[in-house]
């Protein structure tokens, strides 16, 4: 059965074809197909859809089994649209149903696929710092930094005690963990982190132990008067996509075992299982989990386990590599932001005496991503 | 090359043979073989971990590619070890050395293997109250049954506004979300979501759009004096379970095709790609995402769209299914929690001009997780 109607306006030509109950349309040169129950489940007339809120009133088994188009026809830029055995007409935006072929600008921005990928840290060199007040009137760049690059640095953030609140608070949501609200990174006495020593700390991504994961760092710094305690930056990413560029076995491996990850303190017992590398539903890498301190690597047949053990060397070179890492100092008033599930952060040794505070906090992308859509659509 | 040394004491035989320089021990009738890099990398001496954190002090790049065991040596319940080339030497527990074989106990909470599933309401009836004075008594059955059937019941918490956090609070963190640190569900005006109706709800699982999802919802009841308003419960696990059971083909599309959850409002565009049944590593069920309102089904072929519909609707009546639906009316002083990743609730329609109020909020299961491990070894 087959059914062919068309319209031709405003230099568009819109033709349709009923082919065994589905939808194919033609508009210009762009032809998509559309399944009937695809369409009907796409209605946007107010009985399928709440007024105000835009959310689907009916469920999947509230609609016919074996709906399909019954009669279609072009009006403007319309396609109106006769479904049967329910009757159930709507009226369709020509340009909806196109665009509904293309995946959503902000949905996918969590894999390798919506970065650009540093190697070596002079590919993000010189550092865009983005003075506070700036940041404030126009937050876009620095989140749209955040997307991309997977950090962003503000300056002249007032060094006030609690600041790194309010700064998560601009774009999202803070996330409260076993280290508090905020935790203050400095020399601690019985510390039960290496964070509060002055010791320093090789490249890692934090809290890997939780699940869910802060997906989003803070570090402010309330005042610097030691000498060393650099901060670095490593884009996991990147390492992870070398990797398997040039060793795909090494990278299978990090991709398929599960590691445990662990924390335990007086008040938590955290543990997480997890491959250091995850790939997303369409196979990119989406998610870094690298933390020597708190890894506990899984025991496997000798055999395998040497096999593993090379891979994490060969990945941690990369990581460790000395042209990887960005480094800068984090004087008072400034704030990084990062990507916690694509960056590894680390800080060189700081005497133990010298006055170091930093004050962080986590946060989450999906407020971040939120909040830069709405920047960037105004 | 090959070694062999034995000890008997206690009871347990205990011997040690090194081949190619891998460790292989026998306890008992136990044998477990390790690796000389996995070895090393365990080493539990203070030079290797920090003393009070137990973090591991060194990377995996600092350790030889080539480490072997060089000699080991039985002592009672300690296997000694010196390794080459860097001779470094490292005293083990046997037991610690078995344990490691064991995957660790609440580390994989999350998937459906430590989950007791059920696929009818009347496996989980009667329902398990705790009163609000048990509870803070001894939290560990309630936090115990949110990991095991996915969902706790309290009564005679104070109806204090807010009191929710104060739930939250007793085993973890609160997750704030763009409907604030609490959400009222009451009736509202101009409504940014079904919820602030009177309306019917079909189940679902809550903020499917977010990345990280909320792992854990709280809802707690201020007043109660309308008819209808019940809440329910169903197992998504258990469902999901059954698709792959009943219909394989349909659970494989359910858990390889990406769906766009989305939510916009004035002051949020929120937006995630994942599939309705997500799989973790090991190929176990481990997160739900089932949310009619707002799921944007992809756009596919209409022979493939046609297959994705029938897999939804197959999953949606198992979901559906009135026995699968575990019903209860929650009155002032109720709370409920349960696992936003695993159950989906629901609510049937109730007048707008009677008196409902919950208060509501999310909070993270990793921190559940680490509280009833604590209460437990307590």
């Amino acid at each position: 059965m087959s059914n062919m109607y068309s319209h031709v306006g405003e230099n568009l030509s819109v033709s349709a074809l009923v082919v065994d109950g589905d939808l194919h349309l033609r508009v210009g040169d762009t032809q998509v197909d559309i399944a009937a129950i695809w369409l009907r489940d796409s209605c946007p007339c107010p009985e399928s859809r709440g007024v105000g809120n835009g959310q689907k009133l009916f469920n999947i088994v509230d609609l016919p089994a074996d709906t399909q188009v019954e009669r279609v026809r072009i009006v403007g830029r319309n396609v109106e649209v006769e479904f049967s055995p329910d009757g159930h007409r709507g009226v369709f935006d020509v340009e909806d149903l196109i665009a509904a072929d293309a995946p959503p600008r902000l949905a996918d921005a969590r894999s390798e696929s919506a970065k650009r990928l540093w190697r070596k840290a002079s590919e993000v060199s010189p550092l865009q710092w983005s003075a506070w007040s700036d940041y404030l009137a126009d937050p876009a760049p620095a989140l749209r930094a955040v997307v991309d690059e997977g950090f962003a640095l503000l300056t002249g953030v007032p060094t006030e005690l609690g600041q790194v609140v309010a700064v998560a608070e601009t774009f999202g949501f803070v996330r409260k963990t076993n280290y508090g609200t905020i935790f203050d990174v400095r020399v601690e006495e019985n510390p039960v982190n290496l964070a509060f020593t002055g010791l320093a700390i090789s490249p890692h991504t934090d809290n890997p132990y939780r699940d869910p994961v802060p997906t989003l760092q803070l570090l402010h710094c309330i005042h610097n008067s030691t000498v060393g305690g650099e901060s670095g930056l490593v884009d996991g990413f990147a390492a992870a996509a070398t990797l398997r560029e040039k060793d795909p076995r090494a990278f299978d491996i990090l991709t398929s075992t599960p590691v445990t990850f662990r924390f335990d303190s007086a008040d938590a017992h955290l543990s997480t299982v997890a491959p250091m590398i995850t790939l997303d539903h369409s196979g990119r890498i989406c998610e870094i989990r690298f933390n020597n301190r708190s890894m506990v690597a899984p025991r496997l047949e000798p055999d395998v386990s040497r096999e593993f053990y090379n891979a994490y060397r060969t990945f941690a070179e990369l990581l460790y590599a000395p042209d990887a890492q960005l480094n800068f100092q984090l004087d008072a008033g400034d704030c990084l932001i990062f990507d916690n599930t694509r960056l590894l952060h680390a800080r060189t040794a700081f005497a133990a005496t010298g006055g170091r505070h930093l004050q962080g906090t986590y946060a989450d992308l999906d407020g971040l991503l939120s909040a830069l859509h709405i920047h960037e659509e105004n």
